[in-house]
């Protein structure tokens, strides 16, 4: 449960809002990297952080971030021209590279030392992993570049895809570090007490504070004998990783021993972005096309579940994700297809915010508790004028997630040992 | 004319505000029964006086009426499931009763006297005459259940079915209490001056206030010997009785004989929920399946007007009730096709909420000015604490409309007698 | 740029709001005459400077301009019927003149003086030039009836039509103003450098002030002996002339010597109705219906190009106007099919109000900035209970737009000669 006014102070993300400077102390995914295929390509537009902005990658490869409204009168450069390393509006031609200097006024007789004066507001892009990164915060405090682990596995290990989630981050982020639902939302087999979730129900929760945020493990009886154990890292402000390594249902590695993750990059306060990523475990596991449809289909998100030209599914708030009925009666938890679908109807069911003053926390929400303290400290801190430490990339570089069945007299500390440390 | 103050103190129906308050002390239609046509069924959303909540029907039958979220994490109840009596979140499987006690909380690996301190909003319900019946007040002023005549009549002799209306209630309601417009807006034979309607398209109105609001009668001139007097009551705060007895084209009786009526529930400000009903005059009057369909399909929200899996008409406001103007050049007063479709063009084509501070009333206007004299009236004694008379349904109890052909030099309250005492 | 409050200022057009005022000191446009073909057939609504109307044309083939809500009970009287001449409000029958006078009140047994009481607002109008114009200011100081030259030209040597734009009427206005934008926006064939304005992207601007707003020209070089000169007039507070009389291509004559124009009429702030006009150079010039046709889809607003039934363009906002990326990269500067729906993707793509406090103007920019000051005088003019002396439309009787190949060592002026005279 929080105070209204700390629910506001977390879910706003605007320009000069707490969380909205929070947020901009650090990195953030864009878009990805193959919304714009070729150089010269057709620009997209970008909504991030309630900033309308347009991407393009110019003649040379550069992407440019850049005012969806051109300086000189406003007119929407969505419809202007992409074309020898600039973006030039279709309004009267003033062209502006991926920095947003001004390179061309064709409409003035006598520019002069006009085209010196006017700037486009460009934000610095960085491109890695498939991801577009950007910083939108004072360029005086801009961190080095993201280095995560996943950005560092070569392609043919890696997947990285997005989804459209129609309410605000903070309680799609809240659904990524909340483990306990997996037992009821994504019970597809009713009836069923084979699986570790179906058996144990209520996991226990130990959580450890970090530099760069928190990891966290929740331990479920597997046998007499062993525990599974599932870590979980919160990067800060908007990141999660997750151990997919261990397959639950048998012990041993699954065929793709792999670490996952999201970020819930905010649209504005109401929509979020969610960026969906994997990457295998070493060298040796390879996350192939055909794996990777597979395993976005599992989610909700393949190919054929997106409304085409879109990053919205087609099972959605508005249709209420074609609830089955009959299959909830019978075979599944929710009667909703796609593990994915199955956390947005919760997520997006709250309405666009969630009040959180009416709700009732219990001990299985404590990851949730102390993610949201993290960003209150983090979001006084960036009030104070200060930096908060989890800013600077390096303290997260090296971190990855786990899981792996545990002797029960053992500690996971020890019975991990070096699988916590990046491989890539 | 009313004050702006006047006019918002009457459409404003949500939690606190004066006229929601009012409201707030009698039970109220939530949902007709056969919405939840068997124990365990889908539940249903219910949105009502501006409050988001979830009808299901457990196990033994009851029907529990709940806020549309759990109070732990504030996730949609509409996705959880209806099992062994009670309704289960699909976040993380906590179940509460249709009382809104917690009966269970499998996430939790020690919930202790937790799962007594959490509570689902409830309100209570009754289910009489084909509709759930809900008290949203204090439960220390709760009135004894709805005892209307129409609801003593068995399922065969009465008839019941709701149609959603895009506008304010108040707007809606009072058109159910203007006699004069049915000359005018229902007029659909032009030029054809047998119908009574016709005839005499300016009734005299008298009214006079009861225990539980007013009845109030028209007369119009049938012959120079003799009058047609309609009665209607006005059932405090949102219900009407008509008379539907007697044919007005021929005198006599017409083959169904019957009382008709509506509830207008407001769904919120800008949204209701008409109830409509209809029930025989006595024993020897069947409502078969047949007539309801003809009646309802005449009232133009038959089962082929309706948009499928909704309450909402096909003619609607988005679609100007599909008007026909050549229809209405040559042979009805308003080309749309439906008695009450007529009457929501009217409705809704006032916007959501009718600024009645720029209004004109004239003397045909009476019962709508009292009507709403009797709501401010009752409005204020709730905001001075105490409880309208009104609020007691034994006072209407045994109320019943009725409509006749009166000689002209006799008075219509001798020549109706009995016919005014419920029969039921 | 403009200071916020100058941008609000200039803006809103409600009643009450500054430039609402101002345009309420003017007679507007306010639909079509063919809107309403013939005697007593169906009212249309209206909406206009932020009010909803209902125009209807009645037994006498006069046009009726009246409060979209009866002055009774504020039903919908575009449910009315058209009749006798009158518009009667299908609630109770309510009639009332075009000049808002009651004339009948069925539904009154005794309505007495209370028909002379009760008025529906009527603004007055006036049918000319294929167009009916209103004025909705104070009656004391309404201006003699519209009388410019294009409204006196014959039917057949003069087109009208209207389209609607999701905008503010000032940005689309400041796009008619814009001279320059049409060597990019409107370059349909990238990399020939015939036309005139490829060759010469950056004209010239003279402004002069006049009684009635300003004329403006614009020069293009178009040899090293000959200037290309178009003349714009602005004729306060909403509309624009312009040279339509020679080919810019070839020199001499185009087919069809014109002169063109706009008015836009604000819907409301956000939404604005642009009235396209043309009208022969002289007699001998016919605006042929083959012609008009050919004429309105080259700009993207022929028969084809409309939403059935309305003035909605079907390449708009909601679908990007069809842009076709692979037709910008190769043939057009925009993509986008049509010369003002080209325009409109600028002026709609900034968004409904464009922030003009955000702009950095230029020098290109000169006719637009005096038409803001000149506006912004006119409202200060009218707050202080004067009128602005462009209200006379006797001023603006006889202008005339032109535009010629003017010998570069010859003033446009003396070149034009008696060309800038009314003919008609």
């Amino acid at each position: 449960m929080l105070k209204p006014e700390d629910n506001e102070r977390l879910a706003r993300v605007g320009p000069g809002t707490p969380c909205g400077e929070l947020l901009r102390r650090y990195w953030q995914p864009a878009l990805l990297a193959r919304e714009l295929p070729e150089n010269d390509c057709p620009q997209v537009r970008v909504r991030l952080l309630g900033e309308d902005l347009i991407a393009f990658r110019d003649t040379t490869g550069r992407v440019g971030l850049v005012d969806a409204f051109c300086p000189h009168r406003r007119a929407p450069l969505f419809f202007g021209r992409n074309e020898e390393c600039g973006i030039r509006c279709a309004y009267h031609g003033w062209k502006f590279t991926a920095d947003g200097n001004c390179v061309d006024m064709p409409s003035e007789p006598a520019p002069g030392n006009l085209i010196n004066r006017v700037k486009l507001k460009a934000y610095p892009t960085f491109e890695r992993g498939g991801v577009v990164w950007t910083y939108m915060g004072p360029r005086n405090l801009m961190p080095s570049p993201p280095d995560f682990e996943w950005l560092r596995a070569p392609d043919i290990h890696r997947c990285v895809s997005k989804t459209y989630e129609q309410c605000n981050y903070l309680q799609a982020m809240e659904g990524g570090f909340d483990t306990a639902h997996s037992s009821f939302v994504h019970n597809n087999s009713l009836g069923d007490s084979t699986p570790l979730r179906a058996r144990d129900r209520s996991p226990r929760i130990e959580i450890e504070r970090t530099d760069y945020g928190y990891m966290y493990t929740s331990t479920r009886a597997a046998s007499p004998t062993s525990n599974y154990v599932r870590m979980y890292q919160y990067i800060m402000p908007n990141q999660q990783l997750r151990g997919g390594v261990t397959s639950e249902n048998g012990g041993g590695r699954s065929r793709v021993p792999k670490i996952d993750g999201h970020i819930w990059a905010p649209i504005d306060d109401e929509q979020t972005l969610v960026y969906n990523f994997a990457y295998g475990y070493d060298e040796s596991v390879h996350l192939t096309p055909e794996f990777v449809t597979h395993w976005e289909s599992f989610a909700g998100r393949g190919p054929d579940d997106l409304i085409p030209g879109t990053f919205k599914l087609k099972r959605n708030l508005s249709n209420d994700y074609l609830i089955d009925r009959k299959l909830q009666k019978t075979s599944t938890y929710t009667g909703i297809t796609g593990v994915n679908t199955q956390d947005f109807a919760l997520q997006e069911g709250m309405g666009p915010i969630v009040d959180r003053s009416k709700e009732f926390l219990a001990s299985s929400d404590k990851a949730i508790i102390t993610l949201r303290r993290l960003l209150l400290e983090a979001i006084d801190t960036v009030s104070r004028g200060e930096l908060p430490k989890s800013a600077d990339p390096r303290l997260s570089r090296d971190v990855r997630a786990h899981d792996e069945f545990v002797p029960a007299d053992k500690s996971w500390r020890e019975h991990f040992g070096n699988a916590m440390k990046a491989k890539w």
